[in-house]
């Protein structure tokens, strides 16, 4: 079982994977994606060689690890943390640990493995953040569980060690301090303005306009005032709502929308890029309800990330916001798009 | 001239550098490496084409600017903040901001192009630690400066765009948000225990052993307890110093030896991986001096930095740091080392 281990200095703690325990050989060479053996465990017929699906979109009378499935979500075969155990909690001289347990599953978010998710029409697109909705509110029953974070890696350089289009998910037993920094950020915020900062900005890019790449009723995207990374992009709600797990059917319609138009306009615009997204939402117990509000952060991976980032927590940006949400607005999306056929 | 911007939510600085503009087709195929034309500008007879230097360790009569050096630092010619200017902070709506002012400074390690920092005498390994001491202290007289920050890219993949051997050292109008962390956190260990934590954590691991990777009379490199990264290692005085301006020759000489050793055994082990080195210490002005305690920060750049670690701050590490301290520890070094001919 793999442990979790705390900076004693700055509180971060720190997954010590043992299931995929590394030796200096094994870096050597400087990839460290695992190798596809041609089979690709995500496409339909190999159902049985992952771990047993926790949930799927399947066609009538097919049955659960056996193809007829558009969406499939199932646990991660090398998870980072695991279901099984209690937490544990001990020290070690002055340090302090506990055991890595937690949840990591997979969403495979299309059959097809030639598919990215903005290959997929904006209906998939949909069950996809449904079933982050759905996952998100079902492991948040489990009493040892304090955050659950879901993200995407695309593309070998974001961390993606499989090419077939999916998103993961991993519960942790204690709220992630880049989290914890936001919570406390945003909390700080309302006691002075008894407003949501997140609502703030909002209003504030809508007006402006600047900085924003594109927006619908209910959602906008902006290019963040002060990004670390070039063509970042968070994409948020344009009204108040804390918990990702309470979006509606209506909204998360509008949402894949959004997301999809602005994953197409940054693979258009930027070659298609390797890039990472991450949900940001309130922790499984929290009193975050009014200064909270609920975002994507989407990271192209286009630069390097040096000494002096790692060593500051500060970061040199290039590209300015307002030129990279320009250009993104400016990006001739294919009309009719080819993308839209499921 | 660039700008500084605060992330409104969790008060990070970000640099958005104008000197280093990019568009969307710069990022295209990936590289962003300034390309080398053959003529590298950190060697002998090509001092022209840097910016004038600011000091130099030179044979007698030797005029500056011209070779004759063994040690030169210049102006980086692509700063990501430059010397001249005031501050000027200002709000933006909701937002903060203020001019990219500050020093970014290039230390030339060797004339020799050949030669990566481990390849030098370890007398040479000590002027290159004196130089970073002396551009500290002199910074440090700035009023506009409030931290002083020397780090070292070493290959493509970590960051560095020349291949020359060479540090940076940026000085920054803000103390960085990860170094404010770890002088917040020494400072609430301070607090409670009455003894600086690195301290603590210097006693124990001297004593336990099984993170030591190796020591000398003042100083231990360690794989820290809760590494992000697999063969994370720190380098830190073993008694209290919270200033590297205020290490001594003597004690400059030591830390040359543990540094080139400890650079030489990530060398062979993991067959010359990229990596990064950052130097902490307290910022310009301070009141750390009891609870703070500089030290190195040497980061092999092994594995990608994938979603869940940008989306959480926390990190998942395959290797445990009592296994990569027991490779470094066992790696057989080259006796007597070819590497000491200067």
């Amino acid at each position: 079982m793999s442990e979790l281990r705390k900076d004693p200095i700055i509180g971060r703690w720190v997954i010590i994977s043992s299931e995929r325990s590394k030796r200096p050989s094994d870096f050597a060479g400087g990839s460290q994606a695992r190798k596809n053996s041609g089979l690709c465990p995500f496409c339909p017929g190999n159902e049985k060689t992952t771990p047993p699906e926790i949930r799927a979109d399947r066609d009538p009378g097919t049955e659960p690890d056996s193809p007829g499935w558009t969406l499939r979500v199932i646990s991660n075969k090398f998870p980072a943390l695991t279901i099984e155990g209690e937490l544990n909690r001990e020290g070690v001289g002055i340090f302090d640990k506990m055991n890595g347990v937690g949840a990591h599953e997979v969403i495979v978010e299309t059959p097809d493995h030639q598919k990215d998710i903005v290959d997929l029409s904006e209906a998939q697109v949909a069950r996809v953040l449904a079933s982050y909705r759905e996952r998100i509110n079902d492991l948040g029953r489990d009493p040892r569980f304090r955050y659950i974070m879901v993200f995407k890696n695309h593309g070998e350089a974001a961390g993606a060690s499989l090419e077939h289009s999916h998103s993961q998910l991993i519960a942790t037993p204690v709220v992630p301090k880049r989290v914890q920094e936001e919570l406390n950020g945003a909390r700080r915020y309302y006691e002075y303005k008894e407003r949501c900062i997140f609502c703030d900005i909002a209003r504030q890019e809508h007006e402006w306009r600047d900085r924003l790449v594109g927006e619908n009723e209910h959602f906008m995207c902006i290019a963040p005032f002060a990004p670390r990374f070039p063509f970042e992009c968070w994409l948020l709600p344009r009204y108040h709502q804390a918990h990702f797990g309470d979006i509606s059917d209506d909204m998360l319609s509008e949402l894949a929308v959004i997301l999809r138009d602005t994953l197409l306009r940054l693979r258009i615009a930027l070659d298609n890029p390797p890039y990472n997204f991450v949900l940001h939402t309130v922790p499984v117990v929290h009193d975050h309800e009014l200064d909270y509000h609920w975002h994507f952060e989407i990271i192209p991976k286009l630069t390097k990330v040096a000494g002096f980032e790692w060593g500051t927590g500060f970061y040199i940006n290039p590209t300015a916001p307002e030129e990279a949400a320009r250009y993104l607005r400016e990006v001739e999306l294919p009309q009719p798009s080819p993308a839209t056929v499921d």
